[in-house]
C-alpha cells in the first residue's frame, strides 16, 4: 500500500505534507491517480495553496470534475480562477451542466469571457483546445519593438515561442518564432523576417487532425484562424501531445473491445469499469449467435463426423487473428494518413496477397501432423479452410476500417473484436462447405 | 492514383517538379510514403537540393536508410552532414554495417564527433535520442548577458526555449527558459530566476520514459545528465513526441497480433508485410492446437450431446474479448504508470469482481432465449460456463501483462491474441467439464 493512503487511513497529516513537500508535483499526481474518490478530496484538502492549485492543472478533467463535486467551495473557485482557459474548457465539459453554470459565474468576467469564447465552438473541435491568449506582432515592427510588446503582454500568454503576425483586421500574415526574434539584429523589421509559408489551421478543424499537423511538422505551436482567417489562438505542442495521448488511449480500448474508461484505472469503481466493458460484449455476443446458427445448419454434418468439430477453435482463432493484424495494421496506416480512401483497391489487392501468402503457409504446416493422427480427407479439409479463411479474414480485416471511415465511422470502433465475430461465422460456412464437399457427408 | 506516381510513369518530370512546388513538404512527404522504393529513389532524385534536404529530414529514419542505398552520391552525403546529431544516428541504426561506416566516414569531423558520442550509448536510450548540442548558461550572468550568449551560440543548437545552468564542470543546477529570460529585467542573475527544482533524466535511461515524462510534465526539453551529474545533452519535445509516436504504433501492432511493420504500409512490400506477420500467426496456431487436445480428450462427450458443439465459438469469442479487455486496460494503465507492479493484488482483486459481474450479467441474458430453443439443461450449463469463462479470462488478461513485465518482457506482447488462445483452451475444458456433470454424461 503506498504511503499516501496509509496517511490518510491513518489520519497522519503532518506525514501527508512531510511527503508532499518531498516529491514533485507529478509523484504527487501519480499517488493521487491510486486514490478512490473520497481519499482523493481528504488528500487534496490536506495540499497546501500553492502545490494545490499545481496539482489540480496537472490532474485529467475527469478527476477535476470529481473533486469540485466533493469540495465545493472558495478553494476550488480559486484553483478554477488559476486555469488556462482550454484547459478550463475541457474541466467544465466533464461537470453537471449544474455544477458547470456554477463555475461559469463563479469566474472573474476577464476571465469568464475567454472561457465562452472557447465553449461556443463545437465539441472535438480545435477551438475547444486552443489557447486564445497569444501575442501577436506587427510586420511594421522592428526586432526590439517586437521583443518589448512580448515582455510588456508575454506574462499572460501560454506560450510565447511561436509568436503570429497580423495585420490591423488580425489576419495572419505570417509567423516568428521567439528563437529568431531573440538572435535577429536590432535593426531587422518583423516584415522581412517572418515566415509566410506557414502551417495554421481553421477553428473547427478535428482536434486530432491538428494536434498530428503540430506533431509532423514539429511546431511549438500552430496558429488557429476563424473564416476569415483572423487569428483566434493558437494551439500549443503540450495541448496537441494530450490530445495524441487521449486518441490513443481511445483506440487501444476500442481495439480490445471496450469503452475507454475516463479516468485512471484504479480510481475508477469496479461497477463503472464493468459497465464500460458491457456494451461491448453484448454487442459482440450477439454477433457470435450467428455461428450458433451456422453449426446449427450444419449440425448433419457434425453428428456424421464429430472430429471436425475438433478444428473449429483453431479455425476460428486464426481467422481473427488474421483479420485482426490486417485491421489494426490499416486503422493506424488511415490514422497517421499512410492510407487514403482512395487506396482501396490497392489495399484489398495487396491484403489478398498477404492473406492468400499466410493461409498457405498455415495450410502446408498442418497437412502432414494432421494426416498422421486423423484421417488425410480431414488434413486436406482443414488445410483448404485455413487457406480461404485467411483470404477472407485479410480482406475483411482491412476493408471494414476503410468503409468505417467513409461513412464517418472511426475505424477504430470495426477492430479487431468485431472483425473476429464477423470472421467467425464465415469462416465456419467455409469450413462445412469443404468439408461436405471432400468428405461427401 | 495519385499525380505523382503518374508523373513518375509518364516520365514528366517539369510537371513533377511543379507539383512540389506547389505543396509543402509534410504533402510531399505523405506523397513518397505511397510510393515503392523504385519510384521514392526517381522522385527524390528530382527534388530541387534545397527542398531535398527538408523532405529527407522529415522522412523515417528506415525510408532514409532505402533510399541511401539506391542513390549512394555526393548529394546524399550532404543531406546527411545537415541532419540533426539525433536524427542521424537513429538513420545510422537502420543502415547495413557496411553503408554505416561508409557514411559515418563522410561527415566533417566536428558532426562525426557529436554523432560518434552519441552512437556511444546503449539502443533505446535517451543517449541516443537526445540533441548533444545547446546552449548552457553560468548563474552568475545577468539576463543581458546570458541573452547575448544565447544570440552568439544559439544558431546551432536544436533547442534554446530551455537553457540549462551548470558550474564549470558542467554539472547541472537549474534550468530557465527562453521566456523567462527575455521577460526578465535587465540587472536580474540567472542564478535568482532559474528553476533548482528541475526535471532532469539519465542518459542510459529507457528512451520511453524520458519521453513520457517529456509529455507529462508538459516541458519543452528535458536536460539529459551522466552518472556524475553533468549535462551531457537535452531531449526535445518534438523528439519526445516521436518516441512516443513510435511506442505506440509497435503496441498497436503487437496489440493485432503483427510485428510492427517498419516503414508506411504502401512502401512496404507485400512479403513483407506477410514476414512481419507469419511468426506470431505461427505461434498463435501453435498454441491453439492445445484446443484440439482438449475437444479430442472430450470428444465422447460431444459424440453424446453434438449439440453441446454449437456454443464453442460463441464461448470462446466471449472469453476472448474479456480477456482482451482486461489485458488492454491494463497494459494501458502500466504505460502510463496509473498501475504498479505492487498494485498487482489489488489489480486481480478488482477484475475478479468485474469478471463475475459480466459473467452474471451474460449468463441471465443467455438462460431464457436458450432455454426456449435447446434444452433447459444445455442453457444452465452455457451461463455457469460463461461466469466462469468471464472470470478465468479477466484475472487472465490482468495477470499476464503484469507477470510479463515483471520478468522483463514488453507487456504488450502477451496483449489480446495471446491471452485469447490461452483462454480458448481453458475455457473449453471448463465448459465439458460442466456439461459432463449437469447432462450427466
Amino acid at each position: 500500500m503506498s504511503n499516501l493512503i496509509a496517511y490518510i487511513n491513518n489520519q497522519q497529516w503532518q506525514e501527508l505534507q512531510q511527503w508532499c513537500a518531498e516529491h514533485d508535483v507529478l509523484e504527487i499526481v501519480d499517488e493521487l491517480y491510486r486514490l478512490n474518490s473520497a481519499e482523493l478530496a481528504i488528500a487534496f484538502r490536506m495540499l497546501p495553496k500553492d502545490l494545490a492549485l499545481e496539482v489540480f492543472e496537472s490532474m485529467d478533467p475527469t478527476l477535476q470534475s470529481s473533486l469540485i463535486s466533493s469540495l465545493r467551495d472558495v478553494q476550488i473557485r480559486d484553483l478554477i480562477e488559476e486555469l488556462d482557459p482550454d484547459d478550463r474548457v475541457r474541466l467544465i465539459d466533464e461537470l453537471p451542466a449544474k455544477l458547470a453554470k456554477e463555475v461559469l459565474e463563479g469566474l472573474s468576467p476577464h476571465e469568464r469571457k475567454l472561457t465562452s469564447i472557447l465553449l461556443g465552438y463545437p465539441e472535438e473541435s480545435v477551438g475547444r483546445a486552443m489557447s486564445p491568449e497569444f501575442v501577436a506582432l506587427k510586420q511594421t515592427m522592428t526586432a526590439p519593438e517586437a521583443l518589448d510588446k512580448v515582455r510588456r503582454l508575454g506574462r499572460a500568454a501560454e506560450n510565447i515561442y511561436m509568436l503570429p503576425v497580423t495585420n490591423e483586421s488580425l489576419v495572419l500574415l505570417g509567423v516568428i518564432s521567439l528563437r529568431e526574434l531573440v538572435l535577429a539584429k536590432a535593426d531587422t523589421v518583423i516584415g522581412d523576417i517572418m515566415t509566410t509559408d506557414v502551417y495554421f489551421t481553421r477553428v473547427d478543424e478535428d482536434q486530432e487532425k491538428a494536434a498530428r499537423l503540430v506533431q509532423e511538422a514539429d511546431l511549438i505551436a500552430l496558429p488557429v484562424v476563424d473564416m476569415e482567417n483572423r487569428l483566434v489562438g493558437i494551439l500549443t505542442f503540450d495541448d496537441a501531445m494530450e490530445i495524441l495521448e487521449h486518441e490513443h488511449t481511445e483506440d487501444i480500448a476500442l481495439g480490445g473491445a471496450s469503452k475507454p474508461l475516463e479516468m485512471p484505472y484504479l480510481s475508477a469503481s469496479v461497477s463503472y469499469i464493468a459497465r464500460s466493458r458491457a456494451l461491448w460484449l453484448l454487442v459482440l455476443i450477439l454477433a457470435a449467435t450467428l455461428s450458433i446458427n451456422v453449426l446449427n445448419y450444419f449440425e448433419e454434418s457434425l453428428e456424421a463426423v464429430v472430429t471436425l468439430a475438433l478444428f473449429i477453435p483453431l479455425l476460428i482463432d486464426t481467422g481473427g487473428n488474421v483479420g485482426s493484424q490486417s485491421s489494426t495494421l490499416i486503422v493506424r496506416a488511415m490514422a497517421v494518413n499512410e492510407v487514403r480512401i482512395s487506396d482501396f483497391l490497392k489495399v484489398i489487392f495487396r491484403e489478398t496477397q498477404v492473406g492468400l501468402l499466410l493461409g498457405a503457409m498455415l495450410a502446408v504446416i498442418a497437412l502432414l501432423p494432421i494426416s498422421m493422427i486423423f484421417d488425410p480427407r480431414i488434413a486436406m479439409v482443414l488445410s483448404l479452410s485455413l487457406v480461404t479463411i485467411c483470404l477472407i479474414a485479410a480482406i475483411t480485416g482491412a476493408a471494414l476500417p476503410m468503409v468505417a471511415n467513409r461513412v464517418g465511422i472511426d475505424p477504430a470502433v470495426v477492430s479487431a473484436p468485431i472483425i473476429t465475430t464477423l470472421v467467425d461465422a464465415t469462416g465456419l460456412v467455409i469450413y462445412f462447405l469443404i468439408a461436405n464437399a471432400i468428405l461427401g457427408i
